[in-house]
């Protein structure tokens, strides 16, 4: 007898537990092509809604692993991390983190989907350089983490197609919002990549995809919990995405901030969290001392390692090599650029990041749908961070766009989105807390 | 911009209303084919564990009947009646209720689906009737309730093609079970049909679709809700299906008892129900005193009307006349019928309906998928009714199937559906209850 899906929806349907078997016969009926859209769309809006518990988020998880190959990373003389984030507005942090890891002798490998966020995921940001290719074969990525000790990479088709297919399903069916469907789809792809230690941002805020620090701690347990089913050490750090982490929000611009702190140029949020995560990622694999793993971390910042690493990296994926030092010059500027200013003098209460995400959006520097093309020119920068003491009239960004009326739109959009008080202002810590996984 | 369904979806999800505008653009898009299966299988499982208002199932209801064209029925000289039933074991009522009411003076039109049930929907079993056709043109249907009085037949392709597209996924996605999915799909059935009364007969028991007393009133009262926002007369009679109905469960094998019950040489409650549901017809429609309609519905049965009636009705569609008269001589038989036995003596405690219609379409007699074909010979017939006292080895029926290892299988199947016990057992009741919508 064929496998019938709607036993397993109807199980799912009334809340009870769906076993490894059942979940099989289901994905991989879907990923074969022998069950339809509508089954499985109906099976997860039933997951979203009546939840799935750790044994079967981790059962999803395997099922989606074991539905495609692996990248094996063994012996390639540098430990291994994988780092994923589950995105903000201008969080260019991986593209900070992988060079600077590879600068303090770690291998980064992170292979990425191109995302539907506000801006484009890692790789739609690092395909804004002129000449850069991310889809590389397996063999290629073996070889650039052992020799340059850095891999951003798009996922190749072959690993987890189960969850790049019902992750495409998800999306075009507002199935998104589920805590363990996310944890399920995030460690797939960390699990098929046999890193030695996974590193987790779970961010929580307005800008995030978790609104609530409960949200984002209960997605960083349920993966940390998946990853010690799979015997696989992880850590992860909740960080708060409450304002946009550095000033740039948009695929070109990200990178040319990402470019600045490598080259030790640019102080802030999102150096301090890049130097945090690699930290706390040396101290977990090399057992160093905290300390000084810090100190290294900064120091490589400074010293042009990490840059190195950086251009490395560029040139093994086909990018142009000068954009490393001269990012203006290099990379695709949007024709109009219009300055921003603060409207009254105050302090910076209140800075909605999702907002800021949406309006880069509407500029083009991110996918409302899978099909739609990304403007790596485009975007916003805004400089001025929550608690900081703004002068009416002072310059606090800019905004890249095509035109002058979608500038203006965005300019409207960012002053919206600004609350200035009177009050001194609380600044928000960068690091809610870690959990770690990693026996 | 295009229509995005995933804001529909998205507020479903959440559990928020969703207004007539939505559910048009996402139905209509479904059945013009610019939304796929995936994000209308999301949107009917959101709905079926978040629920839709009274509203928001007439605007649904609505939307499906906008989405074909409507059967006027204006003008043909009789009191038109649509009637539906909820479907159950052994249910041949409408194959009795269409002549009797047109004997009656009034115009019976059943447009019906195939269905999915234990056995097949009521153009199925009329099928079985060689040479009869129930596909019908909207002419012919007007012309025969004109002529004859009555009329079964297919749904035409051109009436509510939204939700025969909608229920076809929902029975692919297990999202079958929702008291407003089911009420908007029955009565966007009959509202396209412009009777004068809409007659509904709700079942609620093991052998039914709605297992509870609860469900089958909640069900009844939304319908006649939806019949009062479209301005529709309407009643709905809550009727027992804690046991078949009739004795015959199978396509041939209830057509066979339907003319039994026509020709009155058939008592018991199937005969009962449908005499009953005729009475309220007349009454309602006509004004007629209660208690000599019911005379005149039960005389209908014995002085050859009725059977007159079905008689026309099954020469109006091409059938095969002499099935009237000798409808063994005529109907398919199944070539293995294996005689039926109580395994001991006591009193008939408990049939499980539900059971007994698993093992008549094991038989072949209802479908599992759409595409399944029916063998309209096989079957069940058990005669005893709950609270009958048999005798160990009593016969008790007879079991018509393909070959003798299936004929075991059901055999075994019915003993086990029986409970015989010692103590005396209260008949459970025909009627539970009637709702009225006819002001």
């Amino acid at each position: 007898m064929t496998f019938d899906p709607r036993s397993v929806i109807d199980a799912k349907r009334v809340g009870d537990i769906v076993d490894e078997i059942d979940l099989r016969g289901l994905i991989d009926g879907y990923v074969g092509g022998g069950i339809g859209d509508g089954p499985m769309a109906a099976f997860l809006m039933a997951c979203v809604l009546q939840g799935l518990d750790r044994d079967e988020t981790s059962a999803m998880t395997r099922v989606f692993v074991a539905s495609g190959t692996t990248l094996s990373l063994e012996g390639i003389g540098r430990p291994v991390v994988d780092k994923h984030s589950t995105g903000g507005v201008s969080d260019g942090v991986s593209l900070v983190f992988a060079p600077l890891v590879a600068a303090l002798g770690l291998a980064c490998v992170k292979l990425s989907g191109r995302g539907l966020g506000h801006t484009g995921g890692t790789v739609d940001k690092l395909e804004a350089i002129p000449g850069l290719r991310v889809d590389r074969s397996l063999e290629e990525i073996r070889r650039q983490a052992e020799t340059i000790g850095c891999v951003i990479a798009s996922q190749s088709e072959d690993l987890v197609p189960a969850d790049r297919a019902i992750y495409a399903l998800r999306d075009a069916t507002a199935t998104v919002r589920s805590i363990p469907l996310i944890a399920a789809s995030v460690m797939a792809k960390k699990l098929a990549v046999h890193s030695h230690l996974i590193v987790l941002d779970v961010k929580a805020g307005s800008g995030a995809f978790m609104a609530t620090l409960e949200d984002a701690t209960a997605l960083a347990e349920l993966c940390l919990a998946i990853a010690r089913d799979h015997e696989r050490p992880a850590i992860a750090a909740i960080t708060i995405m409450s304002q946009p982490l550095g000033a740039a929000i948009g695929n070109a611009l990200e990178v040319a901030e990402a470019i600045d702190v490598l080259r030790g140029a640019h102080e802030g949020r999102l150096r301090d969290l890049a130097v945090e995560l690699a930290t706390h990622t040396v101290v977990t694999l090399t057992d160093a001392d905290p300390d000084d793993a810090r100190r290294r971390a900064s120091a490589a910042l400074v010293d042009g390692s990490a840059l190195d690493a950086f251009r490395g990296l560029v040139v093994a994926e086909g990018g142009d090599e000068r954009v490393v030092d001269a990012p203006a010059a290099v990379l695709p500027q949007a024709p109009v650029r219009m300055p921003l200013t603060a409207a009254t003098s105050g302090i910076l209460a209140l800075t909605d990041a999702a907002a800021l995400g949406e309006a880069a959006r509407t500029l083009g520097a991110g996918r409302r749908r899978p099909t739609d093309r990304i403007d790596p020119a485009t975007g916003i920068v805004l400089t001025p961070k929550v608690g900081d003491r703004l002068a009416a009239g002072q310059p606090i960004g800019e905004v890249h766009a095509r035109d002058d009326t979608a500038a203006r739109a965005a300019a409207d959009a960012v002053a919206a989105a600004l609350t200035i008080g009177e009050q001194p202002v609380q600044v928000p810590p960068l690091v809610h807390g870690w959990l770690e996984e990693v026996d």
